[in-house]
């Protein structure tokens, strides 16, 4: 007993309902037995899992405690002494009903849900207002890295206006592999399926849409104003080839899945996309399936968090310290608010500027670069390198642009397209 | 007025002494009014500045608000409105007695003094816990990173054991100048004193004695048991050569001052050192004047946090977001109390093992290598990776050793000393 030692009144039980029982809640279950007695020395919380919701009944592990699991809601919300209630089941339909009626029973809520809050957000949040309640999600965004906690709470005059994310594990272990040219996207997804860093169908992954509503979550945060995943625009890296990823390396450039917010002229800007990065930048040394989370900010120039941004284990500490948060904020106080004080508007995706790369299979003929320079210059976009690979009918023209309008960008793209020389569309990724 | 709207029950007005208008006072004082509206709206906290404690006329700003500025401490304690006291004088003694006063008046507390900390903290944490007040200290290491926040909230159950830390910005820029041999330690000191990243007496930065400090504070939050100062083992970056570099780097090093606190068998180590660190490593990748803390925890594997470890704006920002907190957490919490509530021994600093970099004079002739290697493996020092370079008189062998016990490697480099061929002292660093 160490309650009064460390100068706390007396320890206090923590009850927790726990929804779910899969990778991330077992790892939740599991986590707590193991920390509970550090847990109680360190924060005077006696911690406990009171029941667990799990309808497949195949997960139940043998030998659970008698009465632990149940396939029935109520008897987590009818249970007064139950003053967490814990989301890890996934998905929209369900999880919100629970959460919602969690909140409206007088729990406090944590999730780690990141679908459910880039689409249905705004509605708990506002509920959470109302009811009083903590909606805590420290869990939905990279995993073992508190990036959620530190920008609501330690970045609060930091005056943050970009906040630049590899925050999908899959492509970034993909994309890794690639460069280290140990095989082309195929062969590299299909060892990540076999290793486990990629799920059978990892369309969600690779296609970015994990990683929109991560940033949507993220930038929501950051510029306190609401951003949902319709509001992100995004595109994978299933096109992305292993030429592409070398061109890259031989210009000085690491190829990642980039999630970028940014307030631009009082506007918001919330894209996904593949993305050159120059081999300084600090997120181009973000290796494997880690994630990342660089912020600038007026006032601290750049500061970056790195680390497993998935797994049942990191993301289940993610867990425990919202629920220990929650447990030591028992006021009415700012982080029981939603963060999206107020509404700006969003900045036309066509007006944003950024430097390309472009690949195109030219004919080899004298001029042509001529050709696309000047259809280029026609729309204002500048080119600051160009490297030409191979003769003949095999020849390739790799471009890197000054930063230019989306929209300049793309008439010029679209223009050239009518250009003999030019034998079918070019690859085109932007530069951060 | 956004109480309402954020769900918030009224803004709160909180009063703040600030003690000193150095460059993180001012610091402090200009971000607050900066970011006055955007905290308010986002924490419902009406952030005043109350009264500024500065004895040196000089600093005192033209056209401060009238009464705004004091030279009498207790013109700051006396005052009834002021909730929190933020301490940004720097030194120990006067530090130490205004915090202990204004914790012992019904002050919180917030304060920027690693050294303070370092050295006179349990007195204060325990002043702390029994006044039932907050002493929060983000600013203290690693100016905008929030290190001490993640550490003491979001780590609750990672299970650290081991905080590798470069703290120190000084010796980050000239051993990072260095790498891109840009001069030698005199000359790129010399260059960092023009330039600010370095004090005209650099004493305490080179000397490892301010990164000892820090690592003090990380050590004492992660394995939740008091270090002191005096308890850190450290050495500094004076006697780093450019060749040294040179070697370091063609063997796929970096040279870097590294703190590393860890948990050995149950036992405490915490030692600053130059050390190698292979090119892959992130810590290898903080560039310049940047800090980062590199975290390992059996249930986070590896998470880092990088971003400016000092100057005024960022090193503020900590400050306000301690500020923060405090208004945010009015019970008695865990965080009111000191992290430390146990008390670990020591683990033996002969006893720790290292990989070693070693450079040695010899004499270019048959057998040198044979020598040395006997010497060496009389003390179960096992040599991994050898280059010589030059020939004749000016012959230097250069040698990374395994991991090996500190005791043993000590002897056997004494041992060396003995043999014709070792013409001088070796240079040793370790390797992380």
């Amino acid at each position: 007993m160490t309650g009064e030692g460390n100068g706390m009144d007396r320890d206090r039980v923590v009850r927790v309902g726990l929804l779910g029982f899969g990778t991330i809640g077992a790892s939740v279950y599991r986590l707590i037995q193991k920390e509970h007695d550090r847990i109680l020395e360190g924060t005077g919380v006696d911690l406990q899992v009171a029941k667990v919701l799990e309808i497949d009944a195949t997960k139940v592990p043998a030998g659970a405690p008698e009465g632990l699991f149940t396939d029935d809601f109520s008897q987590i919300v009818d249970d007064p002494t139950i003053e967490i209630v814990v989301e890890v089941i996934g998905g929209t339909d369900a999880a919100f009903s629970f959460l919602d009626t969690a909140m409206r029973r007088g729990k406090n809520v944590v999730t780690a849900n990141k679908q459910l809050l880039a689409t249905r957000g705004e509605a708990l949040f506002t509920l959470a207002r109302d009811e009083k309640r903590h909606l805590r999600f420290e869990a939905s965004v990279a995993g073992a890295i508190p990036i959620i906690k530190v920008m609501r709470e330690s970045m609060i005059a930091a005056g943050l206006h970009t906040v630049y994310g590899i925050v999908n594990g899959t492509t970034n272990y993909i994309l890794t592999h690639m460069y280290n040219d140990e095989g082309d996207y195929a062969e590299i997804l299909a060892r990540a399926q076999e290793l486990g860093y990629a799920e059978a169908d990892p369309t969600a992954d690779v296609g970015g849409d994990d990683a929109a509503a991560k940033m949507a979550i993220l930038a929501s945060i950051a510029f306190h104003s609401r951003v949902t995943l319709r509001d992100v625009a995004f595109s994978g890296i299933e096109n992305v080839t292993l030429a592409d990823v070398r061109y890259a390396k031989d210009l000085g450039f690491v190829v990642k899945l980039v999630g970028a917010a940014r307030l631009i002229e009082g506007g918001v800007s919330v894209r996904v996309f593949p993305a050159l990065l120059p081999q300084e930048h600090p997120l181009a040394a973000i290796h494997g399936s880690n994630n990342a989370v660089f912020l600038q900010g007026e006032a601290i120039g750049e500061v970056m968090l790195m680390g497993p941004g998935a797994g049942g284990v990191p993301t289940a500490t993610a867990v425990v310290s919202d629920i220990i948060s929650i447990a030591n904020t028992k006021d009415v106080g700012f982080l029981q608010s939603c963060s999206c004080y107020r509404s700006l508007g969003f900045y036309p995706a066509e007006e944003v500027e950024s430097a390309f790369f472009i690949k195109m299979d030219v004919a080899d003929q004298a001029g042509v670069l001529a050709q696309i320079a000047s259809v280029f210059a026609e729309h204002s976009v500048s080119i600051a390198r160009m490297i030409q690979k191979g003769r003949g009918d095999e020849a390739e023209l790799v471009l890197i642009t000054h930063p230019t309008r989306e929209r300049d960008f793309s008439a010029a793209i679209e223009q050239t397209r009518g250009l003999v020389c030019c034998k079918s569309r070019p690859m085109t990724l932007r530069v951060l």
